[in-house]
């Protein structure tokens, strides 16, 4: 297992970290495959989506506190339940296909971290699967 | 693949599953790869979250309830539309990397079944695959 | 990696891709293990869910245009964030798992392309991994 350190410097914020998962793609020698990011953590959540104009990150950021408003009626006593919900929403893993030993995303597809309860120091593990 | 039986108790809960999991993750023999939790049913979901405050998995379901109103404009007609919708919102499976024949969750971390429409018979599916 | 092309037909539809799914994962030769499907896009996703009834994907649709409108107040230039946003909740990828050559899906359950922005020509990538 692969482990990449981050820091969040915002409270709310996605962090592209395509190239990193890139470099730790190459370091496996995996050729053909999946490439599996996993968040152990549950106030943040990973998530694939477009990196060329940051007004993207900004309204999916903007619209999950629309629905998951930090202020509201929640149970759990640390303030952060919102963070939470949304890690739930949006997922703690995402799978990447692997072909030619380079990630397998779209032409505008970026991996983002996702910080809902931040600034905090994180990370994220990886783990490679060849395909036969 | 491995199978895990459950009976939610309760129309809307989150069932920790994660001692089962482990269990069967040990049995397969795998040390280093990747442990993928599927759910086969269309109004339950699978969700990594935390698990030591039980106003966690509660703020989870009374904010998908207020996203997702049992009671709303659907179409559906079996009057379980709101628990398909919550479904596709989290999701039908999880994956989690395995470290050293453990499931690589971060501290907080557990998987929870999301009974949507219960109470009823239900069950997950593993495949744990090795990585090289 | 193996991929199927697709046209979507409408601005926001779900198109039911198992069979072709089926279709690729025979080829690979795998019997037991995990089936990926993976959507290269931003504005488009995938999702596992009921197909024996048009209502509940219909039903998703809608909720989710309720929840993420069109319209709305959005920075990104292009006119299309509520399909990012969207892309973003649903998420980019499914994993399946493989039973005796088979996918191991529940009896309702399909796996749906899901067009955000459309109608477009898209595609779905495959990555088939075996367990031991």
């Amino acid at each position: 297992m692969r482990s990449i350190p981050l820091h969040s410097s915002a409270h709310s914020v996605l962090i592209d970290i395509t190239q990193r998962v890139q470099t730790e793609l190459e370091q496996s020698g995996v050729g053909e495959g999946v490439c599996f990011v996993h968040v152990p953590h549950t106030t943040a959540a990973v998530v694939v989506q477009e990196n060329a104009d940051p007004d993207v990150p900004h309204d999916i950021l903007a619209t999950l506190e629309r629905l998951v408003p930090w202020q509201g009626p929640y149970r759990h006593g640390e303030g952060n339940a919102a963070a939470h919900v949304k890690a739930a929403l949006v997922g703690s893993s995402v799978a990447i296909p692997v072909h030619e030993g380079h990630l397998g995303l779209g032409t505008w597809q970026a991996i983002f971290f996702c910080e809902f309860d931040g600034p905090r120091g994180r990370q994220v593990h990886l783990q490679v699967v060849a395909a036969i």
